[in-house]
């Protein structure tokens, strides 16, 4: 049995390598939830739908983000409404968001139940949770150029913002209250690898770790917890993560992302690019695997993720 | 001040050649919801659209209902996820029924607001109300053919089974408890002439009257109301009013309208193919008009909505 932390694109791109190494059956993949927003009042969340689309084949593999063949006229036409058009919501996509909108307010159904409706309508064989049904929304404290503090959605920062006001803090509204969603620490306790994917420590990890019990799991399971380091050659491979991480204090490198996940995270995975940062993630505590881990392809991915699960075999 | 009271189609093509004839901002058009309908979770006003799609000039004159230039690729989309597709909501306009509903649910707008937004996108200058804030639903209770009944929702009955299940009965759920929307009765009340707008007296113009004090407010009037008949040579121009008029013991001829609507409208324009109904309809009570009725043109609609205000001046 395995399970794995995961954020968006990075992630699905490492799952979608890993169901070429492991029966997807016994895979079980918690997913970030703070990045879920709601949009034209319609329930986003937009990290499992990247995972869900990717391992499906129907990602946007050019555009990074979305699905393939995409069109945006319903979207373009609610702005005749003055709704807000800054976060680009697809004809394709939409219908995934006006699904689980529908299943949520109408039928009562969980998040987590509509997720696995929505994984099983994209034949997916693994098992896909959120990891709260709870609300728990990502929260960035910025600067403005003009000296005044500004709180922003993750998605208001990231994509509106285009992440350039300077981080200050980030919280994690609702995590302390939320409950894991079932299945969750169940199996994290069961997994003989946890994997944590190479996604933003800070914003995608970091709302996973924040539900109660969650981090402790990992705790308990130090030796079994490998990370892919989401850092190479000193910047993310995608996203904002050189964005927070500096400013929290996390050094952007694998000696950083190392001594971030030290208490729950025995094995980190490192790129060659970085195989000088080595000694620097041992120090840290944590013993570092060197290979390739820029996943230019299906092949580079089901490599990755095959290194990844031996390090702790 | 002019009041109108619609359905669908065949009351906007008329509106819109009422528009021609007067000032809009002194026109009040009281809209049947009896037709609204939940689908995928959102909001749809098949009347109340209809007619401020035609009014904008974007409907799509060729398919006879809907936005030019539509797609369906979302509704498509919502197969995948088990969702029905029997009725057609395109990508345009999917987006009014997801900011309707997001006004709704999100901001507590009441429909006769949110109505008034979406006129106001569309830059209409006559003021649309629909008949109630409330929930009122048209069900239709039919014979099927192994010998039971069964109770559909209007767009069940009309573009899932196509109108083609025998009807026994039709009732306006809600209907008894509901109150005007604010302005109704007002509108009603100041208006110098009241016209019923071509529609399907059974199902288009019955949920209107069927809300309390509307009825009585036109009974009040009944010098100023002018109804244009929706029956030509027999037979309605579109839609299904005769396979619900017929069995509710409504006779499908301008006589049959006429009698139906006698106690509160005492005009009603006929067209010329119906001449020789005229007698018939005086018989019934009601003073006939005879022009042309089939709006085969903007043209022809204005002309008849000239003559329809002529009627009663």
């Amino acid at each position: 049995m395995l399970a794995a932390l995961a954020g968006g694109v990075g992630a699905a791109r490492f799952l979608a390598g890993l169901v070429q190494c492991v029966d997807p059956s016994e895979i079980t993949v918690v997913g970030n939830t703070g990045d879920d927003e709601e949009f034209f009042g319609l329930h986003v969340s937009p990290d499992l739908d990247s995972i869900t689309y990717t391992l499906a084949g129907a990602s946007n593999t050019e555009q990074g983000w979305g699905l393939e063949g995409e069109s945006f006229r319903t979207m373009h036409a609610l702005t005749r409404y003055g709704e807000p058009n800054w976060f680009n919501l697809g004809d394709l996509d939409l219908a995934t968001h006006i699904f689980r909108t529908r299943r949520m307010r109408g039928d009562g159904a969980t998040l987590a139940e509509v997720t696995a409706d929505v994984a099983a309508a994209w034949k997916l064989d693994l098992h896909l949770l959120p990891m709260t049904n709870d609300s728990v929304r990502t929260r960035i404290t910025c600067a403005r150029s003009d000296g005044t503090r500004e709180v922003l959605a993750m998605q208001e920062w990231f994509v509106r913002e285009r992440a350039e006001p300077a981080v200050l803090q980030v919280d994690f509204d609702g995590a302390g209250t939320a409950r894991p969603a079932p299945g969750v620490l169940d199996a994290l306790d069961r997994a003989d690898t946890i994997v944590i994917c190479p996604s933003n420590p800070i914003i995608s990890i970091g709302p996973i770790l924040a539900i109660p019990g969650v981090r402790d799991a990992l705790v308990r399971r130090r030796d079994r917890v490998v990370a892919v380091c989401p850092i190479i050659d000193g910047a993310p491979v995608r996203g904002p993560a050189d964005r927070l991480m500096a400013p929290l204090g996390v050094e952007v490198s694998p000696a950083g992302v190392a001594r971030h996940y030290r208490e729950f995270c025995a094995t980190l995975v490192i790129d060659e690019r970085d195989a000088a940062h080595a000694e620097a993630v041992r120090a840290a505590g944590v013993r570092p695997v060197v290979t390739e881990t820029l996943m230019r392809s299906p092949q580079i991915a089901a490599e990755l993720a095959q290194c990844t699960l031996a390090a702790v075999a």
